[in-house]
């Protein structure tokens, strides 16, 4: 089959670029603020909320939440609520035209609950008021018969050790006979024999915590009637026509009645998926049964409880090695809990399976994977998406091997580490630049690590110092997950400025400043020639989810291909009217001119005009998408993603054995991106990444009541790192191994850069607490100072 | 040089399509009703001055309109306005951030006037308040000091007869050293050889009205200030992306930092296109200067005092012909006032000269025409631009040609009308269709002309009928006035339903249905699958302006190219995925099947998910450029449009002698238009040209005070037709005779269907009263009661 022109592009761009120094380009690379920075920092920006300044006689939509984590509703009694004064409607399942659900992956999840309820979260009314104190006031007037039923927190009542066999237990999900969500395995080589022929064989259990995604803005949205009968919405949504498809469902609209604008949002990390249909339906259902202009706005608490969270993982590993420190093994049972909904659950445990035994050469695996319900809030995508779990279990797993076989922990892991040319352990061949290797020595070589680690290794007092590395390596985009595919528009306008439009949404995380320096260097402007438009599914193609650490490589390739076209137009255009060759055109705006002779030159804006004379249409959809994803259920065999991201991250941290409190010091990260498109923007990434994996170690989680209410619901109670726990330095190291099918080469940073904070992290704190017996108990995070004191308790490292 | 992609797309859709009856098409043809109609008729559809309930915060922007039509401004004193309560500002010229200019064509209007007003519209200053009624009483405080100068409503003031030579006079535009905006000429052949050997000659001086859009909805604007200092502005204007550049110039901002988006129109006619630009002007000059959204809506008295009209033309004919009815030669004078501003004007007498001698054959030719400036209401585009004026002239002219022959009008027309292969006056070939013959044939044959004509010419008392022919032809498209492109933008859903985007506007006019009826004929779905989403300059491409009779033909033509590309590529993968050849590919969704084998079948919906897949980007932009207009200035020769519309048009009229009342009885209208995109909304234009024409032709006109003012402000005093008016039966005739570079041949009918109304009308009174000197007097319109009553009295025409 001929490849696609938009592969051929980018493959194009990428071998005439591949030499080039980041000196030698004029924006990729380079450090270009966001576009729209000053006006965020200096609150002049509008996000979701923001909008209530602008629309009128608007109502205003309170979710009634469950009193219980698991019960049956025996009946929903409205009749005061509806009275209250201000009160213009109460919605339950009933007034639901279209179809009841907001399940992301799988269909369990009903927007309005009407039968049970399965989360302390769940909503079972919708009050729609003239002011959110009327709807709130009027939420407690609204009386459910419940009957009780046994609330389930701990995964292990579902499944258990020894082949994740499904227990006897009150089923949550009795409507699909199982309370496991999915299942997947690895399954390759011959792992008994393995095991039987190892030297050294190590074994633990880890567990890692609920996270909470604690972004800036809580979740919003606003939807407003259209004489059509269609709605349009404004919703903090990372994934624009996700929303949308999900509304549609639940209004009984077709997609293109449901018109989704996505403000920039404060902070995504995943968080921003499935609570974003849930948030966008509800107003837009609330705007179509009122026909006025809907608001939905969350605090802080209704945040915590409301939105999906990090998966928590309990995983039994063992390792096997050669007595020189060679992987033969690794045989693994790992849980996730979702809590109560599937959300992005399965896609989640799919991706954990994957990177299951990190970038290794494994030749022999047999892992297993559940992902079950519980009755906790409901989990689902978060910055990494089950490859911080279980890479924290494998990095700590790496040191505990070093420690018993006496070897240091960066000597194993290059004895080990994937190359270019290797496999993985689901057999794909990774033949595009993998940069591993190369990002671990600079990382070791930055920190001073063998000296330090000799330096820490002898350690007296009560602070005492350690340093750890971890690898980490990520599948960019979403692979076998579903159809990788992402767009973009350009439209230069008359006057040479640029209209830039893209389906994938600026949650902070930058992305989209990288695209615009990849039309700036494409197209041969400055980036103040690019107005970047709000997402807007009825202005831009589906461009797939902005998730999966894919908006660099997909959305970029799309737009590079848009990009592309143009300044091939551009060219031919300039070659015509200058009278050289195209290939010799250089666009420098406002300059333009032949190579060969710069006294034949005409301005950008010249051009553009003139193209608007000779018929040379100024606009482009730009397309790609990724080569389908293989992957066998049986055997865990295939090629999952396109290509990976790789990593190598030294943490340096002090322990407190008084106290049992952590602080790291320093850290270097070194990640392999391909190329870096916008400098500023991977280092604020790479920096973000580690403090959010930082909070991940050391501090947060989500802690329950055994009736299945949250304690710490806002950010006085569940913490996160400040300013003054953040180290004094982060150093970033960049890695460019060039990637053939990425822009420029460029490959994703979004997800990774959290991947293997918490390992490094607690890998340095078992250094630093210096004790074998020890070591096997640094297993689960958040490593708080009380379970910290517990261990350095338990085996008496206080006393010297 | 090879011909474009898009022109080749147009031209295979047209040879594969020209043999087809309407009965074999699915949707072209087919009476479909307006998406939106029933929403408008219902009162649902939101026009911008609805937005008003949706935003708030809003301020109010009211113009300050001068006193004088003609003074110099000594002082602008706004000391007083701004210290009224709720008055949040008054802007003058000084505040303008960019360039104080509107004008449409050249430089010459302000948009707040500073120096100089020039006719009683002018605007010296804005206020900005918290409520309409408060800047309306503000504006009673702004002091201006002017110094009247002598005020000039005569063109014949400006020039005179015999070669149009300017005169000595009070200039208007002392700025420009001259008070005629532009003129043009026609040069062919030997006029005065054939005025010395011609058998007949005809001569008449005609005049016709300013007349007045009238439109349904006066203008309104509403500018939203956005986070980076751009603007989103919402405005009635038929031309977005003139509106923008307007609104960047006055601003000083780049094209892409204001966004235009447009409502529904309640109808344009070419008024909605300079006066859009300065409301939008003015209101976003508000929002900047406020930091709050700005309001601006027009009542009928503003709008009637501050847009442009239809230029009134004062014109001499002279016609020579051979015994036989052979035209020999036109020699004629025309004078276009234009107003206080060009506007448009210069792009208006350019058209005018191109029909200057009506649809037919002419060897020789000498024309003069110019546009002048007078010190009243500026003129602009009004449908037709130019035609309806000197169609009036030419018809009228004809008619006393075959009188002084003594031929049946018809005859005349026949001997003389063009054909295919003719050469139109400035020697361009016509090489597509032409239907003018049998337009004129059909509509004889329909009205039983002959037949009538003869019965009416033996009447006696005093309510007589009279039965006339006029014919027309039209250049389609912008033609030699500007780059002639256009743009659409078509995107299929995920889930089959389809967004279409095109930067034309809806006036009411019923092209864009016609752009949905070729989508859905092009790609096989119902036209309810399609939702037509609102034009807005940062969401499609620049569709150059909704003016000119060309959405039809160039905007369809960019619709096509985009539909057939997405056609070919499902066509495409229909086939590898039902096994067939993709030429083979049925699609009558949701059925999608192969011709030879219909049980080899997908669902559309299930194709389109399949593309998603398979790596098939559904999302196009279209484009279409027209050839380059030839024009030489010196001699009027060359190749103005792509193609012409041709019509004939016969009215059937009762005058009462008693009172000078003219009533319409019976109209037919024969159109060749290529092909019938829309059933119902070409019948629909035929018969709104038609009234609108028969009100241009009996009622309207501005009426001046000699100091400028105008009299007739307001609907009560200014007439147009209403219910009671309008004839019993108009009959629309169909000519189909296909051009090759329209989509499925089609050609415009906007502004045809006004050009030739007036003079058939006219002809028809000037039979019903059977004079021959009375004959030479019907040469101005309006035909008012009054007027013709002097006729008939003049003529002794009552006394049997």
């Amino acid at each position: 089959m001929s490849k696609p022109e938009y592969v051929e592009i980018v493959e194009k761009v990428f071998d005439k670029t591949k030499q080039k120094k980041t000196e030698e380009f004029k924006y990729i690379g380079k450090s270009i603020i966001k576009w729209d920075a000053i006006d965020k920092i200096t609150g002049k920006a509008w996000f979701t909320a923001d909008l209530k300044k602008l629309f009128q006689n608007a109502v205003f939509v309170y979710s009634v939440r469950t009193k219980y984590a698991h019960a049956w509703i025996m009946k929903i009694d409205v009749t005061d609520a509806a009275k209250y004064p201000g009160v213009l409607k109460v919605i339950t399942a009933n007034d639901i035209p279209g179809i009841n659900d907001v399940g992301y992956v799988i269909p369990d999840q009903p927007l309005l609950a009407y039968k049970k309820v399965r989360y302390i979260g769940d909503t079972v009314a919708l009050i729609v008021a003239e002011s959110m104190e009327n709807a709130r006031e009027a939420a407690e007037l609204v009386s459910v018969e419940y009957e009780p039923l046994e609330v389930i927190l701990d995964p292990l009542k579902i499944v258990e050790w020894g082949g994740l066999r499904e227990k006897e237990h009150t089923l949550i999900h009795e409507e699909r006979g199982s309370d496991v969500v999915s299942r997947y395995k690895i399954r390759t080589g011959d792992v008994k024999k393995a095991f039987e022929e190892a030297a050294v064989v190590v074994e633990n259990e880890y567990r890692t915590p609920m996270q909470e995604h604690a972004y800036l803005e809580p979740e919003a949205a606003l939807a407003i009637p259209q004489p059509d009968g269609g709605v349009t919405i404004y919703a903090k949504t990372q994934c624009p026509f996700d929303t949308r498809k999900a509304v549609a469902q639940v209004l009984g609209l077709p997609f293109n009645k449901v018109r989704v604008i996505v403000p920039p949002l404060g902070g995504g990390f995943g968080g921003a998926e499935d609570v974003g249909n849930e948030i966008a339906a509800k107003a837009a259902l609330a705007a179509l049964l009122t026909k006025r202009p809907a608001f939905l706005v969350h605090t802080r608490e209704e945040s915590i409880i409301g939105h999906s969270k990090r998966h928590p993982m309990i995983a039994r590993y063992k390792h096997a090695a050669t007595r020189d420190g060679r992987l033969l093994a690794v045989e693994a049972e790992i849980i996730l809990d979702t809590g109560a909904y599937a959300s992005l659950g399965p896609f989640v445990g799919w991706r954990a399976i994957v990177h299951s035994t990190g970038p290794y050469k494994v030749p022999n695996a047999k892992i297993d994977l559940a992902v079950v319900y519980t009755n906790k809030v409901y989990a689902g995508a978060f910055r990494g998406f089950g490859n911080p779990q279980v890479t924290f279990a494998v990095e700590r797993q790496m040191d505990l091997l070093a420690e018993e076989l006496g070897m240091d922990p960066v000597e194993l892991r290059l004895k080990n580490i994937l190359r270019n040319g290797d496999r993985t352990v689901h057999g794909q061949l990774l033949d595009h630049g993998v940069g591993l290797e190369e990002a671990l020595l600079k990382a070791v070589e930055a920190i001073n690590w063998y000296e330090r680690r000799k330096l820490y290794s002898q350690q007296k007092g009560t602070i005492r110092r350690g340093i750890g590395i971890a690898l980490m390596y990520h599948g960019n985009s979403i692979g076998a997950e579903g159809a990788d595919f992402s767009s973009a528009t350009i439209i230069i306008q008359r006057d040479g400025s640029i209209v830039f439009r893209t389906g994938l949404t600026d949650m902070g995380q930058g992305a989209i400043q990288g695209l615009v320096n990849i039309i700036a260097e494409t197209l041969g402007v400055p980036p103040s020639y690019i107005r970047v438009e709000w997402p807007d599914t009825a202005s831009t193609p589906d461009a797939g989810p902005t998730v999966a650490s894919r908006s660099t490589v997909m959305g970029g390739n799309a737009t590079l291909v848009a990009a592309y076209k143009l300044r091939q137009r551009l060219n031919k255009l300039a070659a015509e009217l200058l009278g050289c060759d195209p290939d010799n055109i250089v666009i420098n705006a406002p300059d333009v001119y032949c190579k060969n002779d710069p006294r034949l030159k005409i301005t950008w804006q010249e051009l553009v005009e003139q193209s608007f004379w000779k018929g040379v249409p100024l606009q482009e959809f730009g397309y790609f998408r990724a080569p389908p994803a293989e992957w066998d259920e049986e055997t865990g065999q295939g090629a999952p993603y396109m290509h990976y991201t790789f990593g190598a991250i030294i943490s340096d941290v002090e322990v407190d054995l008084e106290t049992g409190v952590v602080r790291v010091r320093e850290a270097v990260t070194a990640y392999d991106i391909g190329r870096v498109i916008n400098r500023v923007g991977a280092e604020h990434h790479a920096v973000g990444g580690y403090i959010q994996g930082m909070g991940y170690a050391l501090m947060e989680d989500l802690y329950y009541a055994p009736d299945g209410r949250v304690y710490n619901t806002n950010l006085s109670t569940y913490h996160i790192p400040t300013g003054l726990d953040i180290p004094e330095k982060i150093k970033s190291i960049w890695v460019e191994a060039g990637f053939r099918r990425g822009p420029y080469g460029a490959k994703g940073l979004g997800e990774p850069s959290i991947v293997a904070i918490a390992p490094s992290i607690a890998n340095a704190v078992a250094h630093a607490l210096g004790s074998k017996e020890a070591n096997k108990d640094i297993n689960r995070i958040p490593l708080t100072p009380d379970y910290v004191y517990s261990v350095i308790k338990k085996h008496g490292l206080l006393k010297k």
